[in-house]
């Protein structure tokens, strides 16, 4: 496995790759990989014939209040996980290589990004769309696994990847928990004990609202409220939203009518979680555990 | 030569092109082709094993009030343009091919298109870059040919190609012109005997600037200012401006001290016309007849 700094060492590898006829699966991710990453990559390595994985903690995609310089890095321990679950390439640019001074071009998204995240975020599905716009055609791969943790980001990267006809498929992969629940993420690695404690709060209030959902509940209103009311005896945390969104669209719905997301986003300290869960009321059945 | 209606046509056919090993160039235009396109597709058939024109009125690129319906259409004479310059395919889609009633992405540009024709066509590049990219993703080419008259979509597309990291080379080629020195345009359709008689006046004034900056003068203003009062002698003509920029960023420059580019617009009568020339002060040779 070979770790790759520059686009055109990228480009001249992965060009002999495809006149071999090699398929190419790819996984972005900003770096202090988790078993999240892990799974995507183990999946990505038994569906294609090479694996790029990206490190690259992207600074269009932070706030200026957020936590982009001390976002966790670990790029020897990044090397490991990568070489295990399969990968045959990272490619960890630094940002220079990744925008010229005069950098100027972006790709936004009007719909879709208005609530949950992008409205706690000004900017940061732009700061995604525009990376995840370059990585792609840097790699070229054809396919790219992004995991379900990231609800509307990767509604969003669907719909970018639809609306400007980029020819890869995108493949959603299952939230990879703790045994306790708490949704695998590079940020747990900022919560004290006490607030790695608090933060089960996320997992359990939407499991309050997933059970009323089970048994028949189809009032947004209804499931919204239980998962608020059962999040905020967790005097630790601190809710930024619950919401039900229809899962494609990502627009509030009043009736869980249709297959639907329903989101959390808290503060536990001043570390930022997310977490959430996908609902099909046709079945009755979950799609995602 | 085939005409292909659909995205997943188009894929197919430079799919099996490309495991040939067949390098591919692109010329997208708007349809009602003339000698300038036909340089474009001859200059591609020349480059590449295979070459593909868009004939598709972009919706995306026209403001409210301008001439998105009228513009001329003649998909008959394209195909015979294509044909007698060497194209392989026209990709000719219909808009909901391109659009879904929920599209949603769109690239944008925030240098280079503050003014010229970015300040009196208020989401114009939007649009253009939006379609073009689209367009890139759609047919996957080697090289894709635009024309020098529209200068500043030129600079916005090499500016996206190259902070998207678009894997397809951008060539600009020189501006064709009838006799009495117009330069070709579509729209030229839309003028009367009079109007095109009066429509000289955007190349006899820009070739008064180009006169004193092959006479070594280096100051904007005057050339500028000499362009301008040259072209309100034609009472036919309405100015939409006259500027010298920077020929990369685009920006207006005092000085004529690196290469620059001279562009004016203009409506005669109601359709709109632009002509420009390249400068390059280092040699005093022009780099664009």
């Amino acid at each position: 496995m070979e770790i790759i700094k520059t686009i055109n060492e990228v480009r001249l590898i992965i060009a002999a790759w495809k006149k071999e006829g090699l398929s190419i699966g790819f996984v972005p991710t900003m770096g202090y990989l988790h078993e999240g990453h892990q799974s995507l990559i183990e999946r990505a390595a038994a569906e294609n014939d090479r694996v790029v994985a990206s490190v690259f903690v992207n600074p269009l995609q932070f706030g200026p209040t957020e936590d982009f310089s001390s976002y966790p890095r670990d790029l020897k321990r990044d090397m490991e996980v990568c070489r295990n679950s399969g990968a045959h390439m990272i490619f960890h640019p630094e940002a220079d290589e990744m925008y010229f001074p005069d950098f100027c071009t972006h790709v936004d998204m009007d719909s879709l990004t208005a609530g949950l995240c992008g409205k706690s975020r000004p900017g940061h599905f732009r700061g995604v769309c525009t990376v995840v716009c370059k990585l792609f055609n840097i790699v070229g791969a054809d396919r790219a696994y992004f995991g379900e943790k990231d609800a509307q980001q990767l509604a969003v990267i669907r719909r970018m990847v639809r609306d400007l006809n980029m020819a890869v498929e995108i493949i959603g992969c299952p939230i990879i928990r703790e045994k306790d629940g708490l949704a695998k993420s590079s940020r747990n690695t900022y919560l004290s004990p006490l607030e790695r404690e608090a933060a089960l709060i996320l997992k359990k209030s939407l499991d309050s609202g997933r059970k009323l959902a089970d048994e028949g509940e189809r009032n947004a209103r209804i499931i919204v409220d239980t998962i608020t009311e059962n999040f905020v005896t967790e005097p630790l945390a601190r809710l930024d939203y619950v919401e039900l969104v229809d899962a494609f669209s990502m627009e509030k719905v009043d009736a869980v009518d249709r297959p639907v997301l329903v989101a959390v986003a808290a503060y536990i300290g001043k570390t930022r979680l997310i977490d959430n869960f996908f609902f099909e009321p046709a079945s009755g059945l979950k799609t995602q555990q």
